[in-house]
């Protein structure tokens, strides 16, 4: 029996663990799982065949999620790499977006994984810019920039 | 027996009506209907109960999306008014995102309709930009920016 590899998110608390698009108990969502990959993020996700823009092509919409849901995560991992710690150490870390930017680049396909990646820009108390890059089939698709923030206390 | 109102969307061509957010032919997605409502356009749409970001609010990824399918509805409609057309002549309009950017304002609760509300910034060759509003229960939550061109033949 092998053990499920943990992403930041399996990490988050179980109060603030439903979200959509990465929450590990949500159980209708994508389950975004995000990893160190050397100095960068990555995460990996295959698209229902129904995610589609026009056949044959991923929505925009679950390209912004995930891309928002990635920088989220590559933020929790940089903050606490920031205080060199680990996810699994207290207290957690939970970013939320302030804002999202992505430029569609070119076509998405649908029906293969595609992987995101994460630079992290800045570092900054409570905000973590990152720059998120979807690649399908090794192609860069899409391009995104997210600035989150550390969840404040009133969501 | 009413007939249901048609969104811009519903005069997609059917080739290219499967968007999740907002193709009428898509039987898993949102449906997202966009319409004229004086100079700005208009669309509604009532969240699941598991589109969570944490219990009891709406995750970005949802947001993002919808105000991504508003802004490429308002594209469309801004297009059929610049050459003085309704929505069901043709040639049809039928754009698609180049970029879209979110500010997220606060938190956006569950359990709502929540209304988006469009602004057409700019009407130039086959682009077209929007400024897009979501307000829940009257507050505004989320703004966004979308640059949406005509769908390129190759997609």
């Amino acid at each position: 029996m092998t053990e499920e590899i943990k992403g930041v998110q399996d990490y988050y608390p179980n109060d603030v663990a439903h979200c959509y698009g990465c929450g590990s108990l949500n159980e209708h969502g994508h389950h975004l799982k995000t990893f160190w990959d050397g100095d960068e993020t990555i995460s990996r996700f295959t698209p229902k065949d129904y995610h589609t823009a026009v056949p044959g092509y991923v929505y925009g919409g679950l390209i912004a999620s995930l891309i928002d849901c990635h920088g989220t995560g590559t933020a929790a991992l940089a903050a606490y790499k920031n205080e060199n710690r680990i996810p699994g150490t207290n207290p957690p870390f939970r970013f939320v977006t302030a804002s999202l930017q992505v430029d569609f680049l070119k076509p998405t396909p649908l029906g293969i994984e595609f992987e995101l990646r994460g630079k992290i820009l800045e570092v900054k108390g409570k905000k973590v810019i990152s720059e998120i890059s979807l690649y399908a089939d090794n192609k860069l698709t899409a391009k995104g920039k997210v600035v989150a923030v550390q969840m404040p206390d009133n969501f």
